[in-house]
């Protein structure tokens, strides 16, 4: 099930109609999905920010870095240039080398990139080696691009799928997740979606409610130095339609942390904890070729609902991951998925 | 009352003995409250990291700046030098000046300082410019330097006491709040004290509870673009008695927006959100005049307990500052205190 | 004399009319110089970046640390909004809480300001405590208050005033500096000009010459570990005409370096370096009420011409500093200009 | 030619014993080098910082980012945790992939990595596609994990050979180059040596004498908007063997910046300017599974005669890099080297 159909509601901003990323008009999303358990269970997934070649017309773009332990590759380009002039790729910690090829690759192919002699891949990942044979790196640069080539809008599959099927979140079956906010016309009518792909951990609250601790299964809980049951990391991607400033969107990706923190993470050492942010209106699309940009933009007084905004989603999507996600058998163990019954006994008794 | 006074316990990790920032030892505060209602409500409040001439021996530190519409000084000297060689300034916004001049003369004053021609003064500042004429800048160099010189370690006091005097928070009368976490022999058994100058603003949540929904008043109710209420800034300071390099401090702080975040707050574009932290312990202590430091910190694998640490204890620092505030008749108008029964209410109802 | 004076001709491209930072229409500048030889040699120097109310439309702004060893405030803001809303004030270390004040007070009482209650004073320094005692704190609020009022267009004077009263650069007289370059039409046209607080040292070069170690004065000559030679900060501040995004201005101001290394710099552990920048161009310049911002930007790919106007313009901008000054007797002793006829000399002999 | 067969000097410190970064003792390099004319001319360099194995003792590390137009891979974790758990590659921009996929596998192989499920490899690049099809992508994993398997200490190959084979630098070919300095005892007695990728342009500088200009060729000569001689980017490596925290280490990566700017570049848009630093320093070696760090630093007022080394040996490996290369024939066209006659006669006449 998603959150919502619990009742979970984080915060108090109305979802787009799907209430995923793809509510902001041409992102796009595919996942390729590699599952021969016990050993093998990762995967990719691929969001592509924008209609039209993004390497001759990028879209503006920021990465902001909650906690830098991970491999997310593309990130000095992006806050050079202020942009992102490729797909982003997720997959896991060791497979971050073919998705960048496959990218290159892909992008090198686009008509119209005949004369491209550069290409800054955008790739994360997270560590799924508890449910999958990291070391087999079993994700191929020939997957990727497929992958790559029937990315579509519309409802986005979460759960134990593509860059998701062998995460683990606060000790339960993670995954890929999504969910979206749209702001009344009064403030601007814009649209934000997240998707994220959690595989990290700290003590799991639901919309305010101490999960974790209810169902005794959280950081900390045996107080030994080296628990490493929080670490893990987070990729969380932000697309938004407003017509943002570079700078802007480096500011909306760090209010996704807000989400993050809400659900019950602390930002552990060990977690690669990732925001990627962008916007896909017309009027901010670059144009490499130009004399002059004519950009209209929010100005930074307009902002804040717009951080509301991905706060909430992001919140949202973290549930959606876990909700959404099965049982898994894997190379070191097995993990469960959240015991939606459970969960909805615990938000019963504090309504 | 203080939040514990009322059941709610943030988190899952113990408090020190006087659940304030002072548990860590050294740390000295002081509170210097210019009340002549209705038109000045303001003051300030000093933190003096550690005891020893902090010119000659400087207090490693850092910096982490989560939204950065402020007037904070001395952040550059910190970030090269990843140290802090001066008390610790709170004020509102249009007397950080006096701030300044109060530090640095204090600071010359000090015995064996007396070549020093240079000093960092920290300062930094929340606008109370509803509760107070700020315009009038109020607080005067003299003032300040008298509280420098009355710091003591011990209890703290709360709510509209010093920079707090004039704060608002969520729509209610904020203030000063502290709250402290130490951990178990096992994960090490350090200290991390958190205080707060508590001015901002969003959708208040109390330990999970949506007490702004509940009680209607909250961000964006009204959803009009020119509402500003969930602006107006947050302060806080962080001390540890862990070992801890300048770099693994700067990672302490950002923890602290973990916290905040579990408040309501979005850290919404008019919010200086800004977080100072320090580390008491000698080992680490700075030595202007060495030609090496001996020091022994713990390594990055050993941060997450205090991450969690510091994210536990500046939520309840925050619920402090709320819940020991009073009513409170100001320039342009009244602010009200969090109505604690009503609060009491609410938590008792989803028990 | 000036650099060009002596056939000193730093880089390839040609200055503006003045070669000053005043060559950027609409930029103003004052010095306010206190000399009471041998105890006071100090001062304050203020750049106003635009005409019109900065605090309600502000020039688009960036700030680049070198190093960060210095007291310059304002610096979150800026960084945060992308934007300067007041004048700039460069002075001594220990007088930034008198340049903050004045900044304060000034704004506050502009036509148009009557309800603002929040100021970002930029207020930058560097360390003259060799031929200044700076301990006396000599630069008064209301000195930077008038200095303020009486700034103008049109040449700038160089050399041992304001700001530039008692600095030291290289072991000789440092001082104010400024500088421009103007882009040809099939470059953009643009202006770019610098005006530089020269307090630092190192192994001086001037175009190319190695003046210091021909004069044999220069930093480590004795190898001596505890000699400071080079310390002392140098305050840039970066002017243009080109209609730049604030994340281009941040670029743009980071090359201001590029000028500084080729003088001998390499930015010692004791020197705080800083650059600010600002754009003056109508179509960027900000509006705190507009509902969106139309702003007309160079792309990316059009910033290396400015880029290299800006290296070229700091860098003969330090030349100007050092031969406009004088002999000067201070507090501790006594600074000799750079020897204009030894210069010419050496210059001489390589053509 | 060497730079110094030339009389060439830069600054006034004296090198190490081979004028490489191998003076850094531990450091170890190799190249592979793939010509095959007029189509392929490309390579990889790589650099294994230290003896040990790398993943269990990291060495503490920074990387600098002078300008984000590149594809450096392995940044933010370098950034986060400041420290480097691989061996360095530098190779072509579209080949960063199979340089991480090499390392991941090369680094999962080294015995006592059996359990380790997560690598960060340090993969730089310069955009060698004038002298190179790069859009061939001709380097291969397995060349470089062969290229990791010979990496030596001891002299080091420049010019056009490794990552330098396709390089250009001026308009004139460029390469690898690297060199040394060595303190005095007297202020610590440390190493610093330096190797760079040169693959950039601007307005040629060498020790001061303007041999762009006067071989008639340099960024901006015709003045034309779309001029790109001067973009293509540099790869800075940093070996010291002085104990530096990563803080101290990212200063002086910073400073590589100072001889950069002296040779002639003022950082052009389309530049890919890196930095890496890291310290052998055993007292600073790091341990994954220690409970503590004792480590004995250099405090940051020693920092600055390295500050001097780092820019000297940057400026001087330049020059190397140009010295040491020979006329290439390529993909689009031929490159001549810096002719060394007329740079001699230019010396010569300014003698």
């Amino acid at each position: 099930v998603r959150a919502r159909d619990l009742g979970i509601t984080p915060g108090i901003l109305p979802t787009g109609p799907l209430n995923a990323i793809t509510d902001v008009k041409g992102v796009k999303v595919a996942h390729h999905t590699l599952k021969a358990p016990p050993a093998i269970n990762t995967g990719a997934t691929v969001i592509i920010p924008a209609d039209g070649n993004l390497r001759q017309n990028p879209v503006p773009a920021a990465v902001y870095i909650a906690n830098g332990y991970g491999k997310l590759a593309g990130i000095s380009q992006i806050m050079e240039l202020g942009e992102i002039e490729t797909p982003i790729v997720l997959t896991n910690t060791l497979n971050v080398a073919e998705g960048i090829a496959a990218t290159v690759e892909w992008t090198l192919a686009q008509p119209g990139n005949e004369d491209v002699r550069s290409v800054n891949a955008v790739v994360g990942e997270t560590n799924d080696g508890f449910l999958n044979d990291i070391r087999a790196r079993a994700v191929t640069k020939d997957q990727i691009k497929e992958t790559l080539d029937k990315a579509v809008s519309g409802p986005v599959t979460e759960g134990a799928v593509g860059a998701g099927t062998g995460t683990v979140a606060f000790g339960w079956k993670g995954g890929i997740g999504t969910s979206s906010r749209r702001l009344p016309a009064s403030l601007g009518g814009h649209t934000v979606g997240v998707l994220v792909q959690a595989n990290y951990g700290g003590v799991l609250t639901i919309d305010g409610h101490k999960i974790g601790e209810q169902l005794d299964q959280y950081y900390l809980k045996d107080a030994v130095g080296t628990d490493a049951s929080a670490d893990g990391s987070i990729m969380i991607v932000v697309a938004t339609d407003a017509p943002l400033s570079d700078r802007n969107l480096l500011r909306l990706a760090k209010r996704a942390t807000v989400g993050l923190a809400r659900t019950g993470s602390s930002m552990t050492n060990g977690s690669g904890d990732y925001i990627l942010a962008f916007s896909t209106h017309p009027s901010v699309r670059r144009d490499n070729s130009a004399d002059a940009l004519d950009q209209n933009t929010l100005p930074n007084s307009r902002m804040s609902p717009l951080f509301q905004s991905v706060a909430e989603a992001t919140e949202e999507a973290i549930y959606n991951a876990l909700l959404m996600a099965e049982d898994t058998i894997g190379h070191r163990g097995t993990i469960k998925a959240l015991p939606v019954k459970d969960v909805k006994n615990i938000l019963m008794k504090s309504q």
